[in-house]
């Protein structure tokens, strides 16, 4: 299944795909959550039952191409992000591999729901795409295991981790270079796990500017899966359910080609993983 | 005004201090806020109001041995952290001067109120102290300019920037030394500006272990000082009220020295900031 977050008339509501529309999930049942956060909190049970109804609605649905996407969680109180988590990308910077997962914290204020536009920062014009897979959480865990790790994971998403490079590269830490202002691409929606290959593993994962693929690769060239990845941040956090955490992004950034590319306004950048689906941002220009 | 938030039967409270009692503030007027984010977001307005209200107030108050602190800020939606901002703490660890703020995020869970203990993780003993002073962030701000960058201050506070150093250095980025489950004390009030100099400059800073003075500075040492940092920060990302900006910690941590020195079960740290208070925490083996 497929969840994702709309807006109506200023109001957050929740909602399933279904082909090329979208069901309410008020519709399916006015005791559901309205909100994803709430949708998550009620554990994995309440999606089987979910699965039936769904399919045998037959009541109002809107067009996917109508509704106004929101971000599939809205406020997460953790985002945690992996860097250089693809061996080609760590290369074409010049960067040593990472023993362990190279983590930084994005904060809800940076993010930007499909089709809303990324902004271009009145201080700076670099500013870079970066296609990730992203793993949201569905239940409190500390001390994960190999084994245990993935009952953890609620579904998957799509990231355009944008990267205000010269910012990124201000200090030793990334921190403000990644977070300026809606310039991280989140959604459309989150993906249950059984629609997936465990993990989210061997899935084809891309970036397009124009239309023009600037990044292809494999959820397998990974540095730390998923399952590493929430191992070694739960022996640190406990995790709660709706923290996201984004995996990382393979080689074709646009800082080290020759030349250097940015995103500039009016482009579109698209973020595609296999199976989950289109993750589609504008650029505009900071007002 | 110094301003806490306390725990009441599973209740978040707010109350002023005053000497060595607290106004819960829903006594002195109880169409007042009843959290500190509240408060925030009435403004400064609200303040002056509140200060001849608590000056005439002869009601019932509390006693400030007897309640049990909460964090001043419960969830802030943005909590940054400077690291490298004294010179001699930058040099004791070998580490450059940074030519501009080195920021990482601690997210709410990482964090501790006054007289709570920090908790020493079982995957590794090496928890580090640091001693530093903490902005809260009184409202909305963007392009901040050396000329009004106080005017979004709506308090100061302590802060121990608790730092499990093997995670810290596990990778380029230090998130995760730094995001421990309750390793940072925060408290054990905000105390507005009128309190203080200008920025909070001139004051002494000092972290003590079990009553031995292992830090001492002045917050002039400061390699940004908090108008420069909000200017900086600003350029990047909408500051919002509740916000929290700890400023980074002077020479004298446990790691380089020799031999080294970590908070062990049972000791004692506390944090103090002239015309702020003492922050209090004790050690205890997490569970």
């Amino acid at each position: 299944m497929k969840f994702l977050q709309y807006n109506e008339n200023g109001h957050i509501k929740l909602a399933v795909k279904r082909e090329d529309c979208v069901i309410p999930l008020q519709s399916i049942d006015e005791n559901l959550p309205q909100d994803m956060k709430g949708l998550i909190l009620k554990g994995r049970a309440v999606l089987d039952e979910l699965r039936q109804k769904i399919s045998a609605y037959d009541g109002s649905t809107l067009a996917l191409d109508e509704i106004e996407f929101a971000l599939p969680v809205g406020d997460p109180e953790r985002f945690l992000c992996l860097g250089l988590n693809y061996v080609d990308h760590a290369k074409e910077g010049n960067n040593a591999l990472p023993e362990h997962p190279a983590i930084f914290m994005r904060t809800p204020t940076s993010l930007a729901a499909h089709q809303q536009p990324l902004l271009l920062p009145k201080v700076n014009n670099k500013l870079d795409y970066e296609a990730e897979l992203l793993v949201v959480i569905g239940k409190q865990a500390k001390f994960l295991t190999k084994d245990n790790a993935l009952d953890a994971v609620w579904g998957y998403s799509l990231f355009n981790d944008g990267s205000v490079r010269p910012y990124q590269r201000w200090s030793t830490q990334w921190t403000m270079g990644k977070n300026f202002d809606q310039t991280g691409g989140f959604g459309p929606w989150i993906v249950t796990p059984d629609e997936l290959p465990p993990g989210a593993q061997g899935l084809k994962i891309e970036m397009r500017l124009n239309g023009q693929v600037m990044q292809h690769a494999n959820t397998n060239d990974m540095v730390f899966d998923v399952v590493t990845t929430l191992v070694q941040i739960s022996e640190c956090m406990t995790l709660q359910p709706g923290d996201c955490i984004a995996m990382g992004t393979p080689s074709g950034v646009g800082y080290p080609r020759n030349p250097p590319v940015f995103l500039q306004a009016d482009d579109i950048a698209e973020v595609e993983v296999e199976g989950i689906g289109i993750l589609k941002n504008g650029i505009a220009l900071e007002a």
